[in-house]
């Protein structure tokens, strides 16, 4: 069994806020990440698929069929945009580092699943000091 | 003469876009960076001063006090915020990283002289792949 | 279960020897590093939690909680300190990377499960060639 | 239990092709990593071992000891080489990365469990976005 | 006056050595840079453009087209190619990082000068240990 | 015209501190910087040469000679060893990283010189925040 990772990035304008909750209690639980105008990251996306090799090719996976299926469903839909405006799979959801993972790994898993791999682990990393890893 | 440079962080939300052009307009101009619910970086910044080195302490100036000044005068505005909407430096300027060089810049200036030494570089890093230097 | 992970830095001396052996059985052991006139690193450690995300905030725990646990139990007493004469959790140890990543969990296993979470590993990067992980 | 890694670089040629295609099959399987004049690319490599540290010396084993081993069975038989044509234990095998992390695991096992420890992990990084890892 | 940097990257194969001279003599002046199979990099290129901001956009210039001028003219060429054999540019030139660099800034100077604005700088960066800067 | 960096490292301690102030004095100034029982840190640096190719080699100059003038002169002094008490060219000198770039810069120059190149720029990374940078 083999695991290959491919690393994507997407820059996404987020808030951490509860909709039940009023302001003073989201600034009290999540600080300045519950600022209502907003603010951003530069996220970086690690999907690591495993698997056996295909001895035709030597790949788990072509990384190029992986790549497009990131874009497809999760870059296309994150870049650029507000997570918690924007964002179908996103909705109702907030946009903690680990619901971000959390809900990434769901767009992808059938299509990981599809191409004859298992999906293994999806890694979000929202700062340089700050990342979650989901393994479903 | 020495330079000397400290790097600090700051993550906010911003869109490119100018008043004077409806949104179609907008798009075309600025693409996906001008959507109207916003998007966001992890911005990086480097700040680079020159001067002499004070013989009694091996120094340019300390950079624990550089460091404060950046924080009062820039990142405590910048970090977590929109930077269209909420920062008062910014207010009326296309948030593109050479207008936010330039404008750290005017923040730092007054600061670093009245410390003695003399700002050299505002280094502003969007992306991994985009940075704007601005040296007065 | 989801795993989240905050990375922190400090920068201390160390020298690694064994007080049962002279000089040059230590030199022998542990060339260059064990230099009685010290040396010193940058360390990076990297503290992975895991558990499940609560669902009225999104989050695993608050980041800022264990950052401010990491803090408190770990930076301040190893940032610019002497790994072998002034950190107390190190008292008697040799401070290899591997000794570092082992007490640095001790540290920290206590406060994070009394935050609900679990303790997964403890990452201690010494050099950008060099890293211990522990998983308890 | 205790995981140490070492990181090693090495730069090298290939191309990504099977003998038993001619060359338009190869391109449409692997596209312009097929390029029959090659390329190349700065491969970084981290070997992780695991095992009990030893209370005498702190260390699960000494990095020195494990990066010599890394040189004298993989990197000086890689670097700066075309993997394709002059790599003896890559005769025969498709240089993807998945085959390179195995191919290199291999090469080290025994030397490892001489050691007196066990090899967890090889991962190779190809590019900044693409890697793989093999634990056997 | 505003500075502004794209990074890109390409990875190429490719072999020091002055075909004047015989193997030898390469080997003895480039070492294991003049393999005769070649080898590769993960080359990463900073392009830097100067002039003076806009204020209809708050731009030097759109990076969009810089990225799109640096593709078709540098990184179409060289990615995934073997610079010695393949590269229009490059013909007859030693691949040294210092030549790469030159080339690179007399494929992107025309064009820049026609954007509007003036070519600052190319650095290319061979491996994380060595670059080339070019001012012109 | 060209420029051509070699990026080199070494891990070292240190204290900042005045031997005409006492204790107290010092950490008035230098804050945990002057920590009696010293710390280090894993510096970075990166030495740029300028001048002309050479058309025969492609190279200003070769960075394998590079390499080896500054093993010689500066990385053999520092590596793990204590920069107060240890190093012949700091003896006297405030290890600031202001100090260490200029008197790592008067290390090189000859030697710089006499291989028909200039010395361009000794730049000093202390951490991921700080850095000196000296032009001579």
């Amino acid at each position: 069994m083999i695991y290959i990772t491919r690393r994507e990035t997407f820059n996404a304008a987020h808030r951490l806020f509860k909709q039940e909750w009023d302001d003073a209690k989201n600034l009290q639980v999540f600080g300045k990440c519950s600022n209502p105008n907003w603010h951003g990251h530069n996220y970086v996306l690690y999907v690591t698929l495993k698997g056996d090799v295909d001895p035709e090719t030597g790949f788990l996976i072509n990384l190029k069929d992986l790549s497009k299926i990131i874009k497809n469903r999760v870059i296309d839909k994150l870049d650029h945009k507000n997570m918690n405006l924007e964002v179908d799979f996103m909705k109702g959801i907030i946009p903690s580092t680990e619901n971000v993972a959390i809900e990434i790994w769901k767009q992808l898993e059938g299509d990981v699943i599809a191409m004859g791999a298992q999906l293994h682990c999806v890694k979000v990393s929202e700062t340089e000091n700050n990342f979650a890893e989901y393994y479903g």
